[in-house]
């Protein structure tokens, strides 16, 4: 309610409302998960119009972006990087992911984890979701909606398959990616610490190409949704 | 040194003596970490006879399993699972992994990970392993030393492969079954979390065996030192 904020309310240009949102899509986030918190809950809990957090952040995900103090929009530099190869869409038979595609994938992910401005903020959202439930749902839903949702599209799973089997191939590519980052990241194991960036994706990237695009064993319920 | 042990020394009947065992190898093992802690070391800090230490202990591994609280020694659990598919040793063309060996493996690890006796272990370890630097050397050479010591020997790595190439394939093993660790146990992602251990197995278990036995590509240090 306009008559409960604070002083004589925000005015738009004031240097401390892009921070007071910041602040309250943190706390939001943290509540109510990714999925739960709202673009409109984190205005009146900043208390202003939701055009304002528009204005100010773009998308629910940005939003996220900035209130984690990541650098960058993982979605947007994922689907510029991967799209940049050309090796999505690229697939033989009309298949959605050319060769190439899996090492590229590792390559990009790799090169983003490792980067100046972001390895301290990854290591931070995965040591936060591995010891905090509240984290653990918010990082689960990020994950699920914005990024393997942007493989997906980016890999053009939907026109191959059906929505679960997508979810599904989406799901096995995170298991080895996040697997790679906790072995090289976290606990340092040295033959994955020690390789380079090229070598784990000329290794790695066939299995992950395989499950975005390769024949692959699937729960039964999936196979009998098949598009193709 | 005999003359300094506490009181007249600790017979070897004192049930005491084990849990001081027990209490000094979690403090060495987490000072020294897995490779720097040493029987030796062990007995000494709980002022003991070395002879004490394997008398209730066995190996250094079943040390650490039992400082660590796990109910079981994992390299012996994973060699007898691994070696009863009768998948190991068994390969085409004198290939060190047969057939199925790769989803028998992502099956054995999910059913010991998921047990009621070991999975709030398991979650501690990768969790402290995330959180504190320490534990995270402890966890790197125990994986290292006993968990993919004993995946290359059952596998048979050491027969096809330089030590460096071996080595290299059961990290890359490490990579994809940490990852599935995490994606389901941890974060929960729904699509991993909401499937069944033999349809994981059947769809990771070929990336499990790709790394294991088939042909991949190596950093080029490896490639000069194949025994193939």
């Amino acid at each position: 309610m306009t008559a409960t904020r604070r002083a004589a309310g925000r005015p738009p240009g004031d240097s401390g409302t892009r921070e007071a949102i910041g602040e309250a899509a943190r706390a939001q986030f943290a509540e109510h998960g990714y999925h739960g918190a709202t673009i409109r809950g984190i205005a009146a809990a900043a208390q202003v119009d939701p055009a304002l957090v528009h204005h100010y952040y773009g998308t629910k995900e940005a939003l996220f972006a900035a209130a984690m103090r990541l650098p960058v929009v993982p979605s947007e530099v994922l689907t510029a990087a991967l799209t940049a190869a050309g090796t999505a869409g690229g697939g033989p038979d009309g298949a959605a992911v050319g060769p190439g595609f899996g090492a590229h994938l590792v390559r990009t992910a790799l090169r983003l984890w490792e980067s100046d401005e972001l390895k301290e903020t990854f290591l931070g959202l995965l040591r936060s979701a591995v010891t905090s439930e509240q984290a653990s749902v918010m990082l689960r839903e990020f994950i699920s909606d914005s990024i393997l949702g942007t493989v997906a599209r980016v890999a053009g799973l939907g026109r191959q398959w059906s929505p679960a089997e997508a979810e599904y191939r989406a799901a096995m590519v995170a298991t080895q990616m996040l697997g790679l980052a906790l072995t090289r990241l976290v606990l340092g194991l040295p033959a994955v610490a020690g390789a380079s960036v090229d070598e784990l994706a000329a290794t790695v990237g066939p299995s992950v190409e395989r499950y975005l695009g390769g024949d692959i064993d699937l729960p039964v319920r999936m196979s009998r949704s098949r598009r193709r």
